[in-house]
């Protein structure tokens, strides 16, 4: 597998969608670049305070370490404690109009390293910087030993795997919003088999769903994770066009919503509901956590949350009302494309 | 041990606080009763928009179940699974002054029963209603199993512990608050050893941190957890010390502070401040993981966010400035008596 090649993907299609965020705004993401001290690093793009974004950040990193943290390895229980490397472009924007939706995009590449090159030759007892060297060294071992390797599978050298997605929380409804954006993500999808969409969107159904709750995070989309039975070209082909398409599945709405007049109640809401986004993201988000545990960015990792909150003890939006219009019509796993 | 008594204490002490709290802040709390569908209830007690408390909530709960969740098993893994009651008092204050700081209280009592008594009985195909039918008449079992039971030993009827403590975390600090919020603390506790108050002070320091900011979460206060090591006489007379003393730990402060004029600029540092008590309980707080896992009542446990919060990126404080002052002579895990 190209592993520089996802890197290099990801740095390209950050600029791209970075640039059309900012002719959108009118405004420019600050780009702010960070080194971690066990391996890697990664340049975060934000914008607060924009003329349409709230608070944005378009997140690039590449990470690596001596221990898979458990949020990674869950679902992989073998790969507990190998080293490893990933990268990934995260990115959440938060429109100030309560009628734009909030919206989120992911996509990330693993890859572990086989236990027996790395665990042998990393003492405990050894300096943290000779430690780094070596796990940098084994990398490169490990990059030059894939020739042994078949992509997907489980070998000597790696594995390894994709996850990513995106998906989309209104605070106020549109069926044509929803049904748009579920599209583009289709059509995403659609050359790698059609069975992969509605898969994809049912997985998105349940990952983004807040079991304390019992609510959807919002109108769903797509989510992938553990990701490599096409093969590594056609898995990498496969996240291409689900990038390629954000700007495409977002944009339109962004554009139709952003000048919708509001008052000071609609954006009571939007910071009510903007509360669901924070319990998601701080109790049940796997990137989150992941981010956390590895010893990740803070600032970068809850750029996610949003500018402003609200919480307000057991309120009920009033019957009929545009806010229970969300309850009932949205929030509901549907499929909006059948 | 006398289960019931821990209980009617802590239902007397939450009338007590709610009175003096209405008294000082001259609007309602309601109460609000509910019931778990898999058994046990409480009552929540909330103010919101008042006076002096933008937010606060007073929760009693006791609740039951066959199975403690791992937030609570975590120090004891040999309780993993066990049919269990807990009771407990829980209480946050936000008030609206940003020179006034946030307090919380909590005191709990948990019993693991005998995994003997209550495993082989309780088949998974039973209905729900059954099952909860004879976790009950076990309870009562086990209760009456207590005379041959030694109070806090593990024995064949249960073992039971106590938890608890408060902890103040300001916006803006003062140091006659510290000193005098940790000196009633030390009070509380002198009564049943010197060396408890260091002991639970330390323990406090260590617990309400923020790993990912490398921030503590305020001034501290006093924690402890799985405590039975005095007997259980001992032990409810401690957590009666603790109890009986929140008031006036946190009421002369409240005073204090409660009519200091302030601008927006203070409003935005305590709603900047806020996000990382959101982050706190979200992410690490013991209590409310145990809450969201035992399928606890989501409103109730979530009562402690506070009523609005901000988030911004990597957002620092002016040199000496008044915000900044609290991250240099406050957030320190100082040792505030010596």
């Amino acid at each position: 597998m190209d592993f520089d090649a996802v890197k290099n993907y990801l740095l390209a299609l950050q600029d791209h969608i970075v640039e059309a965020l900012q002719r959108a705004d009118g405004k420019h993401f600050i780009h702010d670049s960070w080194q971690r001290p066990e391996g890697g690093g990664g340049t975060s793009c934000v914008l607060e305070e924009g003329n349409v974004l709230e608070r944005g950040g378009v997140n690039f990193s590449h990470v690596m370490g001596d221990k898979l943290p458990p949020s990674a390895s869950a679902g992989r229980p073998e790969l507990a404690g190998r080293s490893f490397e990933a990268t990934g472009l995260s990115l959440v924007l938060h429109p100030r109009n309560p009628y734009a939706p909030t919206v989120h995009m992911n996509i990330r590449c693993f890859r572990a390293f086989n236990k027996s090159i790395v665990a042998q030759d990393l003492q405990p007892k050894q300096g943290a910087e000779e430690a780094l060297a070596q796990t940098a060294q084994q990398v490169r071992q490990a990059r030059t030993d894939e020739s042994n390797a078949v992509a997907g599978v489980k070998t000597a050298a790696d594995i390894w795997w994709f996850g990513g997605g995106m998906d989309l929380t209104p605070y106020y409804g549109f069926e044509e919003d929803a049904v748009h954006f579920h599209r583009t993500c289709r059509e995403a999808l659609a050359p790698f088999g059609a069975e992969l969409h509605p898969r994809f969107k049912q997985w998105c159904d349940e990952y983004f769903y807040l079991k304390h709750r019992k609510e959807p995070r919002g109108v769903g989309g797509i989510f992938f994770d553990d990701f490599n039975e096409l093969g590594f070209e056609n898995c990498f082909a496969l996240v291409q066009g689900v990038g390629d398409s954000f700007l495409q599945a977002y944009l339109p709405i962004l554009q139709r919503r952003r000048d919708t007049a509001y008052t000071e109640r609609e954006r009571d809401f939007q910071a009510y509901r903007r509360g669901r986004y924070v319990e998601f993201n701080l109790v049940f988000d796997r990137g989150t956590l992941f981010g956390l545990q590895s010893g990740g960015r803070t600032e970068s990792i809850l750029m996610s949350l949003p500018p402003s909150v609200k919480w307000r003890y057991d309120w009920q939006p009033e019957a009929n009302s545009a806010e229970a219009k969300l309850y009932r019509d949205f929030l509901i796993g549907k499929d909006w494309l059948n």
